[in-house]
């Protein structure tokens, strides 16, 4: 098999190459009880030990007889069956009693002193639940191969099998590395970062059916980490080494791998996940992940759970998936396969799949995803109102009820979403904050069913209306309101400069952190720079942007800007001061059809709650006197 | 709310009534750590407590700079930058040193001894990690009634959310009851029966999220009874009472309801599962359960699943589905509301569902069905080409590749099952044993793939062949041959009543075992008693059918029949002798279709094989030399 390195790889070949190599790697048995066998995996064909039932049974309340001594008897010619001797009383499921071969039902009989009185005659084998009706002893239950099921645990109990040879777990062996890793339940210093791959894998290599250890984590010491490596070889069946996220990491895995085993793949393109290394060492796989999150994820997913089901000599379950359209353009570089987190709507009949924000590699994007979107190697991205196949990360049952929410970041919605879950409203409130346009332009595409903006028309003094007749006027859309909120300037505890209005912006001693271009908080910063004749050159960090009002927050909070434009909301949330400015109108823009939908009248029940309402104001900074009130 | 009792009651009306009640019931919270939450649902919002990178970090490999100490910097004016004072080497996810607030990368610097050389200026925060990048915080990460993922866990960590607030696990308490029961682990004596209801029963609660606990088991005694039942609903939430399945037993769970609680619901029109009890005592379900184990285990699915869920505030998952077509008409009663145990083959681009045996309510028709499907109450059954909902109990993914046998039982087909498996060839082969006519009736109808048979014609001498030409004229099949086995009499071992020929088989001192219309023995043992004059009157026994050939020989083994007619396999497997009267063709009928399929062909080199073979040698009495050969 030849070594497969650096160059282009593609995540196919790299599946191919690498999975043939351990196709007959297989694991050893051992003997468990059989109430502990669910989820195990049979390493032989397993057969019944015993009938069930293993006996006669009565399959009615009744007497018990001999069908010959029965022989004859008629409406005319009533017989007589002697107690005890002749026939024997039995209840549904008694054994049959030895010698006996029929039963007659209660109801036939008329009972006189010592005897029972029958005026029809019974047939051998009548009413008797046959030995063997459930399971027959000898045959086979379950051949090699086969996962055990709960109700499979049942039917061996049944058939009198106690203990059976099942396949090992596989054994994977973690070991997280790095100078400035820590482990995920102490306080990261300055320069140190928790460790919290490890605990991930650990949790889904035991979902896949495998036994997890991870041990200490190494400092980046050469001879340290491949003693260690060679040790946890001879002990595991699988073999991950995390390698931090610095220069040169990567290259120890792959010193030690050229030392005692062989490298078959470094490095496959795709992302993320593109650094990974894909190893043998005394017949073992070996593998380097990489320390970013999502990276890591992707590749222990694709690698390590086809490794565990091949070791178990299982086919590898397909991942779920749905088919969705895409309704923007989304570019991407050929000769890469890039894996997108979305979210998912159904609209129309059909699933929108709309792409959360890329690049970063941040845990955030794979929590409030719906699915993974892959971009094909060879393809330059996907086109406008392109089908996708998009693997799912929630019950499609669950998908289907999605709300999904795209347009401006405000406080409140995340109450709105926690109090969908705390009334058990059943369906989620899925967010995408790209800001006030971002918002309208998808409620456009038809990739939402409502927007959330607070965009000011200068000229009329109007908020959302005039953007919302320009922007979707080929749809039917119905503006309500959600709250009146106050913007301003966001500045360090006891506004150490002095900043009182939007011209100290340009102070040359002042750092400004600013938010993306199609926010509503940039247009109003726009309008009143253009207002008031400041050039946006003369204001220091101008370029610098940000999406939501937390992060403006945050980059006051920590020192690396000293003003942002934003809400009070966002200020008090991260114990800074707010010097406001004007107080502005947010709208919910909702597409008219689903304004019927049982969801979006429950989200309005919902907002005009006297609860919502408090728990809004508590925030700081809101006034809830439109609050679900529809804006024309 | 109202008692409904003992009269026709829907499965709707019953499930809507008693959930109801218990709507409100909610668990109690605990405070766990975050590396052990997977799975469990939030007891309230959780917000993040620290940034996600945590710190200022560089995004590149270079020097980190103050950029008001670049400004300036170009081609024609390159700066120097003292090293240590004005510039500081990082690698990718250092902390960037105190006060400074750019990186510029290192192809970008000269190395001049004490000084650093740029040739460009740097702008703030340029090839910076912002703090806050992954997660900011205060954010809002998951609200209330959230089941925690794999990933999220990571996400929590990375947060520094090291404990959260969850719902507790509901506790489910079972109650197994019963004079004839023992625990699974011990040997059943005649009349007893092993309790492997509870086994199962804890399995999937623990998947549903709950925490399971079985007390010993309880006889039948009333007052000790009703004492356990209000200890355990103290100490648990949702209390199970396994009914055995003698009459008078489920009365004592109905007796204790009604002295310290309240029945809301005795019977429902289901099957299995009719006589289930639904009631209350303290606030808390408690349900009694019948013990014939598919009612069992359906009552549980469909109550205590539910009330798991809503116990946990979270919906209750959809179970999964296909849409399938039925073939045949499959009568029901109406007002019951059965659930069938199904086979599903993937056939001309749409799943069809095949019934499986009904009225035994044995494990056996669990454990090999892939799916169930539900005949509604109101219907009088399913009407041939009629859709219907089955809820699967495999991946679809699987089922889509599945096999579907339909015929006559033999031996080898189990050796063909395991060896399937074994070579993982990737799909399973599913069998209904319903004889040699049946197979054909179903391959007719285009509910499976393959038959197999073994009809004589005893014009012709030939096997299967006119049979198939009446029975399949408006089908291409191809006849594969699979075996030649020995046809005889199967006796008790030293064949004490000294059979030894057909005529035998009316002496009025045998009772006979026989096979069911239209399966290939039936119709052989009829041919015989035609040719040689013998009344079936004249047999005892005759009436008396069982469906395979294992079946007759577990009754000759147990002593319910002196004789039957089946194959030497079968005699062999119950340790009895047997009388050979004739050799027979068994085949493989083929839909022509199906032949070309690559599953088909990998069953047909496999039982080309010498290793397919010479396992079937080894059951005894059978021939291989046509295995494999197309049949004429």
């Amino acid at each position: 098999m030849s070594k497969i390195y650096l160059e282009k790889v593609s995540l196919e070949k790299a599946m191919d190459e690498y999975f043939k190599i351990f196709k007959d790697y297989s694991v050893e048995t051992e003997n468990i009880k059989v109430e502990n066998s669910n989820g195990r995996i049979t390493a032989e064909a397993i057969y019944a030990k015993r009938f069930g039932p293993h006996y006669y049974a009565s399959a009615m309340d009744g007497i018990a007889v001999k069908a010959s001594n029965t022989y004859g008897a008629s409406k005319t010619n009533s017989l007589m069956l002697k107690k005890g001797l002749d026939a024997v009383i039995v209840d549904t499921g008694d054994p049959i009693p030895e010698g006996f071969n029929a039963v007659i039902k209660i109801e036939e009989i008329n009972d006189e002193g010592d005897f029972y009185i029958i005026e029809k005659s019974a047939t051998p084998w009548q009413n008797i639940r046959a030995i063997g009706e459930s399971v027959m002893k000898g045959q086979l239950m379950f051949p090699v191969n086969h996962m055990i099921r709960p109700y499979d645990v049942g039917a061996l109990l049944e058939a009198g099998v106690k203990e059976i040879n099942v396949k090992k777990k596989p054994l994977i062996g973690i070991i997280p590395t790095g100078d400035e890793i820590i482990p995920p339940n102490q306080e990261p210093g300055k320069g140190q970062l928790v460790d919290f791959n490890s605990t991930m894998m650990k949790i889904y290599g035991e979902q896949w059916g495998a036994k997890v250890s991870i041990t200490e984590i190494l400092p980046d010491k050469y001879e340290n980490l491949k003693k260690k490596v060679l040790d946890e070889v001879e002990k595991n069946d699988i073999l991950i080494i995390i390698a931090g996220s610095s220069a040169g990491r990567e290259d120890y895995t792959e010193k030690i791998l050229n030392e005692v085993g062989r490298v078959v793949v470094h490095g496959i393109n795709i992302m993320p996940g593109k650094p990974v290394i894909l190893g043998i060492i005394k017949g073992k796989p070996v593998i380097g992940i990489p320390g970013y999150p999502l990276s890591a994820l992707l590749n222990y997913y694709i690698f390590v759970r086809t490794l565990v089901y091949q070791m178990l000599n299982l086919d590898v379950p397909e991942m779920p998936y749905i088919n969705a359209v895409v309704r923007r353009k989304v570019p991407s570089q050929v000769g890469l396969e890039e894996f997108l987190r979305v979210n998912l709507a159904f609209i129309d009949g059909e699933y929108v799949a709309v792409p959360r924000k890329r690049g970063s590699a941040a845990m955030e994007s794979l929590v409030n995803a719906d699915g993974i979107m892959p971009v094909p190697e060879k393809s330059e991205g996907i086109g406008i109102n392109e089908k996708v196949k998009i693997y799912i990360l929630k019950p499609i049952f669950s998908i289907s009820k999605n709300v999904l929410f795209i347009g401006s970041h405000d406080y409140s919605l995340d109450i709105l979403v926690n109090e969908i879950k705390s009334q058990k409203l059943g369906f989620h409130f899925n967010i995408q904050s790209v800001g006030s346009m971002g918002g309208l332009m998808s409620l456009k595409r038809g990739e939402c069913h409502l927007a959330g903006a607070h965009l000011l028309d200068p000229k009329s003094g109007t908020y959302n209306k005039t953007y919302v007749k320009e922007i979707l006027a080929e749809k039917k859309v119905t503006m309500v309101n959600l709250i009146w909120r106050q913007q301003g300037l966001i500045v360090p505890k006891g506004n150490p400069l002095g900043l009182g209005k939007i011209e100290d912006l340009s102070r040359p001693d002042i750092n400004f952190i600013n938010r993306q271009k199609g926010s509503g908080t940039r247009v109003l910063l726009d309008y009143w720079l253009n207002k008031k004749g400041i050039p946006s050159k003369s204001i220091r960090g101008y370029e610098r942007e940000e999406f939501t009002h937390t992060a403006v927050a945050a980059a006051v909070a920590n020192k690396s800007a000293d003003v942002g434009l934003g809400i009070k909301a966002a200020a008090d949330a991260m114990d800074l001061d707010f010097i406001p400015l004007l107080e502005e109108r947010y709208d919910f823009i909702i597409s008219t059809d689903f304004l019927q939908d049982i969801r979006m009248k429950k989200i309005l029940k919902l907002i005009n709650s006297e609860k919502f309402k408090s728990q809004v104001i508590v925030l700081g900074g809101y006034r809830t006197d439109n609050t679900g009130e529809i804006m024309s």
